[in-house]
């Protein structure tokens, strides 16, 4: 893989993105959309990749929208008049794509989509997408660099790449109104105050900590009963009604214990070390539940 | 605006409600709910309006439904029968609306629509839809001497006024069932600590810090921005699926990048302040969305 | 009532249901699913109970699935390729019931239909199922010997029993995937903190202090009043529009109103305590209200 925006490392089994345009501070663009979409979706189908860690090159984490770009996101064609109706029958339309569809949110449901935990480990900066882009990962992570604000407001726009979803779900609904209203940038211990980021670090120790965690997450574990879990959750909790998950936790009870759940109890059982063999880019037959669900998407 | 139970101040941007029954500690009543009703819709249509404070006059906030009142919630026609569909499908039916609906939740739906930050002032008792009202503002700042109590269980009746949609979203699910159930009268740090209150304050400092939040919110900002700030953060994060959201979040990033965002991102490219000039009387043309769901209400 | 695996003491108003094979550290059975779904259904329609209590005997809560008895989870019929189709059309199929759907979920399922409110009592272990079933009640208390982990990423299967719905509307997002990813052993102290557990207690106070918060909550209150809280805090909460909790508040404020709210506000203006006469054997008609949804379930 060679991005442009992007440095992507696999080490011991944990994907390392890195957002790589530091003398931009990492600004966002629509390459680097694109480029996360895809690195987003490799890491999904390749088997090697355990988790994922995202951070910044330099000093910044992402400094949000590149501004300075023509054409990023304010270089619209103004005579489109784009309804709901479009969004949700014609979202590959070309000039919807192109022209309306959020880029943020194009990356942010890529994550979304993710079969493998990630982690965002916020080494500086993370501003507008900076900041909305780690809240479709699975823990946050902070340099005690770290500056993190929804400023969306400040210009007159509105925060995007579902943060409007994702943020409440983590924060609770008053405080994710609070800084959507405000537009403060934070620092790492108001984000960790807020619920926001998980743990604070010295800047040199927080890729260590990022991977640390990973590496509990995922050693000696089934890939396919990670990738579940993390579906799972999000899929499952959204739901209006538990009979719902208990479908889909049937299936996979199902599912994993005529596979790698089997050799889990044996090895319990046994009292030795489970070998799982499994594969996340093999996954049973029930997946993607949520395509079958007419009612949805 | 003449009201009977309320008194209404514009002053800079800032509408101040004050529940205006003292002798009766602002008992509300159906009048009251009418007129609550009313003043909001008028706070949305009126461009002058920024942000809006609620607050009550005297001693009290609001000592819920005046049960003294015959016809206010107990005088109904006990020849009815209704049904969920009835409420789904006539809830204009006059003996519907009138003698059904819950008068509270005619209130919170109205507060849920308003486009402009809502800020409550607990200046003292409130108690039953005195409490339940707040829950659909985006802050409650209460004064010291403030009671909170969600008293319903202890007079054979049920939380209204949407109140178990709204508190298990602002302070979780256990802390909203304990409370529901023991109908304990809450001290105003109860309250806080509990995740309700945002902050106490002596009594005469509560009006000026609740002015001070709305200025904060408000000030340097678009409102079609703000209005469309306060309905996503509220609506998607309801929504069963984040793709549903980034369909919204699309075209409020489209309708704002060709209004206010466009002098937002000039002015930040410039480094000088914006001069919004969009109207929240005059949304962009996709708004009100969800009315085009036609899988939703 | 006579179970193998469960005993059920009622108690003035308190049904102490307490799971019961100490030898096998109360380790989950099918047979203890369906007792527990028969005892709770029981519960449900005895009006002698007013609150319910679930412990374990002896050192441990409930150790999880009895992974040494064949056929309990994993003695699956291998050639069966169960869809979600399957699961949501045919669920009481003999072969999807009792071949695919999940054990714990039928219990949780039973647990969150109930309409008098439900406390865990945490004595000790709480592992796998022992912990997830505890999320569908409304409170847990927890011995300082408790031990609670959501263990099923170690044996390559995923959480069930509805957890991925329950437990972030308990802990919030980021809170539910770490337990889920790490698969810890957490104390009761970690559990408090994470906001599982309300509170811990020696072991000799522990059912004492379960059996005084039930008795707070049911105490001086009808019945039919508590069985709506529970069902609309759940409920209600999960809905994307509150207009939809609107229509049941309506309801429920209609039908008590003309029942045990009408002496509750008579004994409230008369400053005498009141006597509740409506049964939760009797709902109103309007219950269950989710039945009528056509779009739910």
């Amino acid at each position: 893989m060679h991005y442009e925006t992007l440095a992507a490392d696999l080490d011991e089994g944990l994907l390392l993105i890195t957002l790589n345009r530091p003398e931009q501070m990492n600004a966002f663009t629509v390459t680097m959309a694109d480029e996360l979409v895809d690195v987003f979706r490799w890491a999904n189908e390749e088997d090697a990749v355990q988790a994922v860690i995202v951070t910044g090159a330099g000093k910044a984490f992402c400094a949000g929208m590149d501004l300075s770009v023509a054409g990023n996101v304010f270089g619209l064609d103004e005579g489109l008049d784009p309804t709901l109706k479009d969004m949700r029958e014609q979202p590959h339309r070309p000039e919807i794509e192109r022209g309306v569809r959020d880029t943020g949110g194009r990356v942010t449901l890529a994550i979304y989509d993710c079969v493998k935990p990630v982690i965002g480990a916020i080494n500086g900066a993370a501003v507008g997408i900076g900041a909305t882009m780690t809240l479709a990962m699975d823990a946050r992570l902070a340099s005690n660099r770290a500056r993190i604000g929804f400023v969306f407001g400040r210009i007159g726009i509105t925060p995007e790449a579902c943060s409007t979803w994702f943020l409440p779900r983590i924060v609770g609904l008053p405080q994710a109104l609070e800084w959507f209203y405000s537009a403060d940038i934070l620092t790492a211990e108001e984000a960790r105050e807020g619920g926001l980021v998980k743990a604070i670090f010295e800047p040199d120790a927080l890729l260590p900590a990022a991977r640390a965690l990973a590496r509990k997450w995922v050693e000696k574990r089934s890939p396919v009963s990670l990738a579940l879990i993390r579906q799972m959750t999000y899929r499952n909790s959204a739901l209006s009604d538990p009979a719902q998950a208990h479908e889909v936790d049937s299936l996979s009870m199902f599912y994993t214990s005529v596979g790698d759940g089997k050799e889990g109890v044996a090895a319990f059982n046994e009292k030795r070390e489970a070998l799982f063999s499994a594969k996340a880019s093999d996954m049973p037959s029930f997946y993607p539940w949520w395509k079958e669900r007419s009612d949805r998407r």
